[in-house]
């Protein structure tokens, strides 16, 4: 990867001078051009070598560029907010809208390619964080972010010579400390797995650049050159919304029968058998989220559900055992302007909840697999590929810690109907039911084997799915708190018990 | 995964009757058109359970259809030819042209969850596997074959019903054996193993399609109408050559040194000192060439280089020193109509050598990334993705043991120019030059830049590049045969010393 970057590249003072003015004309041009047609976000990678210039450049392509439209992201010791989610949260927040240019100096390569160096991890923890990396950037592309990633390099001799010039002047010799120095000791060891990762990382849709970093001039040119070059190409390709599935369409069942007709949905449980045992799961409930174990481990619930199976009212049931300074609910609309100009996930990484904490999302990210499949919002090819990205993101969310449980309620038609013109009635209710509903119980069928895929593809064993027959409100509500109540069970007796305050060790 | 699969699915024999000459009929049709358009392969993996059904409805789909444009193919333990090769080689020798249906039946998931499920790996390896698998299917995507996955699911108690059904008749109580409950009493870690594959497998561009195995009538009809979908639906959609380009654009150095030009082409060797040398260093690789350990290696070689940079005659002098028993020429010229029907790596991985062995390649699996780049024979999202695709092809060669190098042999354009001057005045030679070759000569700057960013992309610890100054040829000679020596010696020293005929170990 670093050969043409160790040959000692130059540009002389003269051409620098007579280039940068134009240059930095072109790259304030187009970068309005990118902010006015607010197409696709670009995501800027900064890594290398100390010494090769990344500050430098940023702060330059900050000078040349106009700064309000560019977000410039450090990423030192994750703070405690950002160590309490899955690591990849700290820079899904912090990705660019559309239109706008985002500079991740440090970013998801850094920790892994340092930790390894110092063997804090071993080739095999590097290889899964590359993995996530990979998932990561091909989701950025296929939801067309123009991902940028420029390594600067300096020669193992060049770096030497850095630090010596450094140090021989008075005025610069403050510069160096023996850091620096322990740094140059592993240089070859940083060098070889930076190699690694690079060539690993290096793909069709998100190459990587190599700068050679060791003279000022060059290094600022170049760079400057080929972004504007990237940004240029990139907008002057037509949009392309529809993209192109090449994948077989997936099956269903010829015999009609399928996961959600086979329910029972003649369920029903008594009213005073309800009371009682809502009584007692909710007891259950509020001991287990005070557990003092919980505070290592947050809990994410989602609920889905055909309109009107009564998400509100079980949700109510749930949150009434617990303590209100321990949750949120987050209830998912359709998606704001801010949220639109972010890769689809972005809006659900935001509201990941730390330690200790959770969140109940009223609707999720399974919309995208839901009624945007089925009411043709994004292209097949866009919900194909979602399966893949949900089961990443809950699969860091799991194992980061979270405890994820997922509902799916299901009535039947009959008893939408019923529920329907119910609340048509009801005045207070009135608010609740649209002409969307009504439109979407006619494409029933098409939701329910929309359903079925969904649980088929992304139920897990870290996240597993829970069918929830719900045309009984009661039934309904005791299955999902009994759920819960049997599954944080379960986690809590995987973990060690705590010392008691005596000093003893807990009973499990 | 199995959810929906666990339902109990069941077609009645009415409906079956009723459905299969139609399905048959249609399946024929568009078998058909997929022999006609030509345009792409299609490449069925059949997976699941034993005693799902998979070898009944690999037999139905021979019968329904023209079996003479079905390749169907098992994988029993690999055969000796097999073994010597990289583990996926076998695959790549069974790949269906365009046109074709390849039907694999056991295929590159089985060993790796059967392995995982014996406990004969760990999670690593699995995982291991896992991304070798999504990088040979995203590349036969990407190369156009429709990949469709079938796995045959049977829930656990319907394996044991099935065999206890089969025990009970006097009839079929042979074929269950202990075996089949051997394997049953794995069930569980079984599916669990495959959950886990078929999840991080499911892409969205080749989902896996989870078929209930339990009634046969079902299971036909379930992957017959599927298979008809699938391939009407993508005989349907339009052929898109040019795929789009999301990635930057590559960058080059704006003070136009490279790696080529900062070569010293200068350099010579004297007529008596390249005899000695010669001798000495062909001396020096037979010896190596017949080391006991060799054995167990291969190697595999790559010239490439300027038009007339005397690839032909250093090949001879590495040749001369080698036993024509051990190596093959592969000469690659352009893509035969067999090679043109197949994915880009297809063709090279015919060419892979087995244990012991060497090849040598004149030109090779780099024409892509420059006489197609410069040409514009195939798309820059191709050539684009050709640098992972080719890291990962070397990787998997010298993973499995190969010692790979590769030669650039570069002269001036000067040198060249004065070159095919000599060969059109020369009878003998006049076949070397033709008008392609004075063309080439107009892009050499186009040509440079790719030499420069091949070798930067793809020059690995394990498959590193050498750049070979050719102006004079004895010097160019000397240069290759002293690198090869000295890898070999490397590689040799890095290998346990075999014992001698006495018992004792050799000296290192």
């Amino acid at each position: 990867m670093f050969e043409s970057a160790e040959l000692g590249h130059k540009i002389d003072k003269k051409t620098y001078r007579k280039e940068e003015p134009k240059l930095r004309a072109d790259l304030l041009d187009v970068q309005y051009d990118l902010k006015e047609a607010g197409r696709f976000p670009v995501v800027i990678l900064i890594n290398g070598l100390d010494g090769a210039g990344k500050g430098e450049t940023v702060n330059l392509l900050n000078a040349w560029m106009d700064p309000r439209h560019i977000e410039t992201h450090a990423f030192p010791a994750p703070s405690e907010e950002e160590r309490q989610r899955p690591p990849m949260w700290r820079f899904w927040h912090a990705l660019p809208p559309k239109g706008k240019i985002g500079i991740f100096v440090g970013n998801w390569y850094t920790d892994p390619i340092v930790a390894k160096v110092r063997g804090a991890t071993k080739r095999v923890e590097l290889d899964q964080s590359v993995d996530d990396i990979l998932r990561l950037e091909k989701m950025l592309t296929d939801e067309g972010a123009l991902v940028i990633k420029y390594w600067f390099h300096l020669s193992k001799k060049n770096q030497k010579a850095r630090l010596e010039k450094l140090e021989a002047n008075p005025k610069t010799r403050w510069r160096v400390t023996k850091h620096d120095w322990d740094l140059f000791a592993q240089y070859d060891k940083y060098v070889k797995t930076a190699r690694h990762v690079l060539r690993l990382t290096s793909s069709g849709h998100a190459p990587w650049i190599v700068v050679d970093g060791s003279d000022e001039n060059f290094r600022s040119l170049t760079v400057g050159r080929h972004l504007l070059q990237a940004l240029r190409t990139r907008l002057a390709q037509k949009e392309d919304k529809t993209s192109r599935v090449t994948a077989a369409p997936l099956a269903h069942a010829l015999d009609g029968r399928d996961l959600i007709n086979a329910l029972d949905l003649g369920q029903k449980l008594a009213k005073a058998k309800y009371e009682e045992e809502l009584e007692r799961l909710q007891g259950r409930l509020n001991v287990l989220s005070r557990d003092p174990r919980m505070k290592a481990r947050s809990v994410v619930m989602v609920f889905e559900g055909n309109d009107a199976a009564g998400k509100g009212g079980t949700v109510r049931r749930v949150t009434a055992a617990l303590d209100a300074r321990n949750f949120t609910i987050v209830p998912i609309a359709a998606p704001t302007e801010e949220e639109r100009a972010q890769p689809y996930m972005w809006r659900f990484w935001r509201h990941v909840p730390k330690q200790g904490r959770m969140a109940i999302f009223d609707r999720s990210w399974y919309g995208r697999v839901l009624v945007e499949r089925v009411e043709g919002f994004c292209a097949e090819a866009d919900w194909m590929r979602a399966y893949a990205e949900i089961n990443d993101f809950e699969e860091q969310l799991s194992r980061h810690g979270a405890i994820v449980l997922k509902f799916w309620l299901a009535i039947s038609k009959e008893e939408q109907y019923k529920r329907f013109k119910e609340r048509e009635k009801t005045r207070f209710k009135r608010f609740k039911i649209t002409e969307e509903d009504w439109r979407n119980r006619d494409k029933w069928d098409q939701y329910e084997m929309a359903v079925c895929d969904m649980v088929d593809r992304t139920s897990t064993g870290h996240a597993p799915w829970t069918l929830v027959e719900a045309n009984d409100k009661n039934f309904a509500r005791i299955k999902v708190l009994r759920t819960l109540c049997e599954r944080l069970e379960t986690e809590l007796k995987r973990m060690k018990p705590l010392p008691d305050k005596a000093g003893k060790a807990g009973k499990d």
